[in-house]
């Protein structure tokens, strides 16, 4: 049996201001938190007891076991179904000293949702371990890019930083996609180093520049063409990330 | 002056249906109409003053000078700006001589408004002239798919097909992307043929698989570790369109 406190303690979560209060998101949906769990700590359970026999073990600071109806009176999902789970926001820290050896991406204001999700997924499937936001990017901890990420957060650090301070202090080589940089595929790619990707509307930061120092660009086709000016952010990333890939994956 | 009317009938034009009944559907924003204008034929144009100032010579079968307020009771967009077209929807016939010599996109089953109109607006920038969608596929002229594409769908064929009757006539290389299929960075990719798509959840769908003559897989990196099951569809086309067009491009 759920209590109205709980169903107003899960829904409040929506709200950016009240997870960092409470430090606290939420994750749903069976394949999600089948995911997850073993990655977040999880302070809260509301479970059915189909997937709570199905998940022997499973632990978590409370466990309340419901019927599917009240699952659906707490989720914040359009289509509930037999499990949300609260976990606390971890905190990473930064590993300066293994970044010269990773490939990772940095965010400068990235503020859709769905495509901070969507880069999180293909970070995840590039086997990129760390990504770098700056402040004004979107919350992960938005349900809706937690749902997006497709469990992928369990496996990429996203860390929230000052990103201008950050690039201060690390030494590896920093790649930015610009219109005026030069053709990727024609430039040399290291293995290890940051890629930063710009804001939805105007890309890349003033800010943010000087620390750039390879300026890619991707090209399109024919070559010169007038097309459309820019490509999603999400996309953009995908397609770099690939070639940086394909350059060290054996054939 | 904007009658009660006209708004209801442009406000109409979100549904589908009506859509398809009246044969038209909507375009809103500056920047948008302004890409977009001389690509189709404008029924309805409902602009501010200085809009309309600002584009001498522009043709419609009927204009409607409105103030900004105006406007936003009319408009389908959280911001709306100063100018709202309504389109004819074009129907394109199918050039099936010239399919040989391109490079295009089949999607089967891609549901999703946002996924649709990104990767039109990827097409665009990667010079692929058609797309070839299933019967299920998300209406493009959904108003949110229109806004997603920024202009794309003025410049890009998009036709809604019976995928295999299509099929059975075409004469193509058909490139489809498996988890089972061969590392796409070491396949050999023709420089024009038809790459197909599958639905967000379950892929291609089997119905299809006979017609597809190369199955591909996008790596993940490094190979075979456990990751995020798959890409974001959007993500996927990217990836694949831009290694078909690396093989073309001057280095």
């Amino acid at each position: 049996m759920l209590s109205k406190n709980k169903i107003k303690f899960i829904q409040s979560l929506e709200q950016k201001k009240v997870r960092r209060e409470m430090n606290c998101f939420v994750a749903e949906g069976n394949k999600m938190v089948n995911d997850t769990i073993r990655s977040f700590e999880c302070k809260l359970l509301v479970a059915t007891s189909v997937w709570l026999e199905d998940h022997p073990g499973v632990e978590a600071g409370e466990i309340i076991e419901v019927a599917q109806d009240e699952v659906k009176k707490a989720s914040l999902q359009k289509s509930p179904q037999d499990v949300i789970a609260v976990y606390r926001i971890p905190h990473y820290s930064v590993d300066f000293d293994s970044l010269p050896k990773q490939l990772s991406l940095a965010l400068d204001t990235v503020q859709d949702p769905g495509n901070l999700g969507t880069i999180i997924r293909l970070a995840d499937w590039y086997g990129i371990e760390n990504i770098f936001c700056s402040l004004e990017c979107a919350d992960l901890y938005n349900p809706k890019t937690v749902q997006s990420t497709m469990g992928a957060l369990a496996r990429v650090k996203v860390h929230y930083v000052n990103l201008k301070e950050f690039f201060e202090k690390v030494k590896v080589p920093v790649y930015g996609t610009f219109l005026d940089g030069r053709n990727m595929y024609s430039s040399e790619l290291s293995a290890q180093g940051i890629i930063v990707m710009g804001n939805e509307g105007n890309g890349i930061s003033k800010e943010l520049e000087p620390y750039i120092s390879q300026r890619l660009f991707i090209p399109n086709y024919p070559e010169g063409r007038k097309t459309t000016e820019s490509l999603n952010v999400a996309v953009a990333t995908a397609i770099i990330c690939s070639e940086f890939r394909r350059r060290t994956v054996s054939l």
